[in-house]
């Protein structure tokens, strides 16, 4: 018996147990976040809900609205297919489960989705509760700019590096972007559809999300098969917020879905991060628009990101400054005297401290301490600054 | 008798009130922003402490420092000179003097500069107490991209227009480019000087100063003749940020001068404001790490400011966003009918219920609403999406 067929005999035999064959039932006819569903298995479990369902004791507009898909489930068939796809349903119930997504059940709906899955589908090698924790989501626009691509592939780049695993979409511009920066590193990223997880869209990403299940993992709220409708999208953003750590918006524009996910990561108290970009630059309207009303950290690369989501070896990001100059190290009395001691023709010490106005003593002192520090110069009884010497400070 | 003389000669004559003249004599002597000098003259009175100082009373670090320079000091020679060549010096004594500087009394000192300076060396039409609560300091690099010099430009224009005056530097970039907008709307437009207001620092800015000089007003708190020495920008900086109700950073490296001025700015309360840009160029580095930091507030041009600094006829910035369209109109029910809809072929309300997980009598009346909506179309017994329709959200 192939691989296949005996992971598709497994997933079968596991739906003995009736809560796990109440999850993918409802997972097959409910809508993914559909808060309706999400919040009754929250509140009774799934067996209760689907037993209410099926008894139709309930004539409510959920069982209503169910009923019809509900005659047609064949949950033993789903899953023995998926398995045969490589595809796994991963429950509360089981090891794997992120309790990150357990964070959903508490947090605010946005555009009518919201809940805990009652499971996830997924493919690929990558645990989903080992990368949870310390995850970062990359997101942004579709139609991002090559500079945002850029960004996006550095950022990604430089946390999985660090051993964190990227998560995205699987849509064209940033979502593609952090995905090649991860893979390029051999670090792990997985993506988070909103179709099923055996799908891929956009079609022209299939090689990319076969590449992504090899290495990382794909993740799908909607069954296997399920297409990808627009209103999925919006579940799909929640997923990726509650499964990370923290959420960098690398471009998006005033109406971009990634702003959706920002939120979703707001409102689950994710760090939400925002790479800025020319404010005369569409793609990054959105992201500019979350820095400004405080609800996104400004941060300018991987580094940043690492800095803000901490780790378990918690990273201290190297802040861009120069080494301390000569000049930095002055007393306040040593740099007004290296002012008034002048650049080209030397002049005594009597004359300086009249410019400088101070003693002559003090002034005397304090050239020694210059002459110590190679910044003045002594030539035939007079002083000059020493040639080459850097700025004190840009006088901008 | 010219209006030069005339002016000169009114000058000296108002040299006869002691305090104002013992002003006049600190402001020669002196360095501006020298804390130990403003310090004792916020405490004592400028007359006090100039007796003090020529009496050789003190026998302590100042008065040994200024002993030299008092005597050869002429102030009526400075503020004639000064006269002559339309500059005016405005004391804390004159309804002139803009009080906002008087913040700078309890503002920290930084790099050991400080205080309220003992006078104004001004030149130009402007008053200063008439701009300065709500003037806009727009400040940056010298070393501006055409990027950082654009939006500088903008800015400056905008905030000009709405009645602002603009005040900065005279440096070379962002400070020459936010003179600019603001003189290309005939705005008000401020320079502060490092050197004295007769002198033109950098030189190829000395038509722009006469020009400022003549729609708005250059100042320096150095007196006449005063050389742009490199401390005295620090001290520069502080009245910058003083004389405004907010400061603007458009571009600065990490070093640079105008992270000093937003520091001051920071230190009186006063609004920071910074311009993003991508963060591969390093003129934005030092305004991404003010952002980052929390201690500037995110803006993307003029409106931004102008909301950001309020004003007296209160400017509400236009936050970029689309018009609503029929989509966003839609309740839940008809977003998911919606999706279920099919776009080419399409599907009778059965069909549709069975995709949509609802209740046929529902799908219709769904169905219904959307049709006088527009969304979706009729055709042999079966709907469809309206052709042409924009994405309910992007789906990125």
């Amino acid at each position: 018996m192939s691989a296949g067929a005996t992971a598709a005999t497994e997933a079968v035999e596991r739906l003995a147990d009736p809560v796990r064959r109440a999850r993918v039932v409802l997972s097959v006819v409910g809508e993914p976040g559909d808060p309706r569903m999400t919040g009754l298995v929250s509140e009774l479990g799934p067996a209760a809900v689907l037993a209410a369902l099926v008894d139709r004791g309930r004539h409510d507009e959920l069982g209503d609205a169910l009923a019809e898909r509900l005659g047609t489930a064949d949950p033993e068939a789903v899953v023995g297919r998926a398995a045969r796809r490589g595809i796994r349903f991963v429950t509360p119930e089981d090891d794997e489960w992120p309790t990150s997504l357990d964070d959903l059940a508490h947090a605010p709906y946005l555009h009518e989705r919201g809940g805990v899955p009652v499971g996830l589908w997924v493919r690929g090698p990558v645990r989903v509760d080992e990368m949870s924790d310390s995850a970062v989501a990359v997101v942004g626009s579709r139609s991002a700019t090559t500079y945002g691509a850029d960004v996006a592939g550095e950022i990604a780049a430089t946390v999985a590096a660090a051993g964190h695993c990227v998560i995205s979409g699987a849509a064209f511009g940033i979502d593609h972007a952090a995905h090649r920066g991860a893979l390029a590193v051999e670090g792990r990223t997985v993506a988070v559809l909103a179709c099923g997880a055996d799908r891929a869209y956009p079609r022209q990403h299939h090689d990319l999300l076969e590449h992504i299940a090899q290495e990382g993992a794909v993740i799908a709220e909607a069954a296997p098969g399920g297409a990808p409708l627009r209103i999925r999208f919006l579940a799909r953003n929640r997923l990726i917020a509650a499964l990370t750590a923290g959420c960098v918006v690398v471009e998006a524009a005033a109406r971009s879905g990634a702003l959706n996910t920002a939120n979703w990561a707001a409102g689950l108290s994710r760090v939400v991060m925002g790479v800025p970009g020319p404010v005369t630059s569409a793609p990054s309207v959105g992201v500019h628009q979350l820095i400004r009303a405080r609800d996104a950290l400004l941060v300018t690369g991987g580094d940043d990101v690492l800095e803000a989501v901490g780790a378990p070896g918690a990273h201290l990001a190297t802040r861009p400054h120069e080494p301390p100059r000569p000049r930095d190290l002055l007393g306040f009395e040593e740099q007004v005297v290296l002012e008034a001691v002048p650049r080209v023709r030397g002049a005594p010490v009597r004359s300086i401290a009249r410019a400088a106005g101070m003693s002559p003593d003090r002034v005397a002192a304090a050239i020694a301490g210059l002459h110590r520090a190679g910044l003045v110069e002594h030539a035939a009884g007079r002083w000059r600054q020493a040639t080459d010497q850097p700025p004190l400070f840009d006088s901008g």
